[in-house]
């Protein structure tokens, strides 16, 4: 009943950690519903994600110029105007997206990806923290600060903890982002962890 | 900041109506992150979405076989084991699936697509709509029963209203899904809507 391209689709995309079936299927039938044209454009943007490639440095997915193609590095790690002893550890592509909109972060990141509710790191991940402390090492002796930016809750400060003990003595200073009351919040409504910690962080 | 095939992606996926930016985005850098051989199997699966066809009859997508071209019928409206006299009219491809799923409905279909909010019908809608009353006239005089499967709300019944306005003559007898309680919910925590739904449609 289900046409075979649609069913193809589901399976193919379902997968993918943000679509569930249901949403896998809405998507099939509504892309399978526009032109042929618009799904020609859709595919070809979808298989330029493959041309993108991973920072040798950072590990942020990157579009790769033939110019510098030799050093492999994005154009954040690439920069002498970013303070490169400066290292905000992220989970993922979009939580640097989020950190460069706000435009006060003036260091380098590490992309390690989503670490497990438990905090345990995956030897891929050991692998990139690793590899900047070489980097470190290398370059700068130790960092000036590295940011541990993991979410602001219990199993992110668990996570914080398993990366704080594999960078041991790879950085003047391991710090955590601020956590207080959102901007435009109200006292009234925050939650006690939200309020505790703005009482906590007073300035 | 955002590589190029990134926000190539964001752009045209955003704006599906089961997308968000935020959705796009992490959809986005998943897709980037996987292999080149994965990402090829997700274009293709996508881009072979553009091989399904609307049945010239009920018009819901369907993957056309060469053998059948002549006709440009689904295989629901192609077939003799249905009856064609009983109609039910959906708005989306995925209500013919779970309509399907319950093996209860031997007849066919007429997918007309998302009806706005106020119940107001697209002319092609009206096309559709047509198109159903002049194959009914032609084969059997009027339709044995037309179903209005919308959804169970007071929108579906405004958009209910509008299609039975438009269907006047044309069906013996022009019903809607039975209201009443869901399989397996408790009467203590039925809304109002759906226990008053339930009263009026006790059996």
């Amino acid at each position: 009943m289900i046409p075979e391209p649609i069913q193809r689709f589901i399976e193919l995309f379902s997968k993918l950690p943000s679509l569930g079936p249901r949403q896998a299927t809405r998507l099939a039938f509504l892309i399978a519903g526009k032109g042929k044209a618009e799904i020609r454009e859709l595919a070809a943007a979808l298989a330029s994600l493959g041309a993108l490639t991973s920072c040798a440095e950072c590990f942020a997915r990157y579009t790769p110029h033939t110019s510098h193609a030799a050093q492999n590095l994005c154009s954040i790690c690439n920069t002498s105007d970013r303070a490169q002893n400066v290292v905000a550890i992220i989970e993922r592509d979009t939580d640097r997206i989020a950190m460069e909109g706000t435009k006060k972060f003036r260091g380098r990141y590490l992309v390690i990806g989503e670490i497990g509710r438990a905090g345990i790191l995956s030897p891929d991940q050991k692998m990139r923290i690793q590899h900047l402390k070489n980097s470190l090492v290398k370059r700068f002796g130790k960092a000036e600060e590295i940011i541990l930016a993991l979410n602001p809750s219990s199993i992110g400060d668990l996570q914080a903890e398993s990366i704080a003990k594999e960078l041991t003595g790879s950085a003047s200073r391991v710090t955590r982002l601020g956590r207080g009351l959102p901007a435009g919040g109200e006292i009234e409504f925050a939650d006690e962890d939200t309020l505790g910690g703005a009482i906590e962080n007073r300035r």
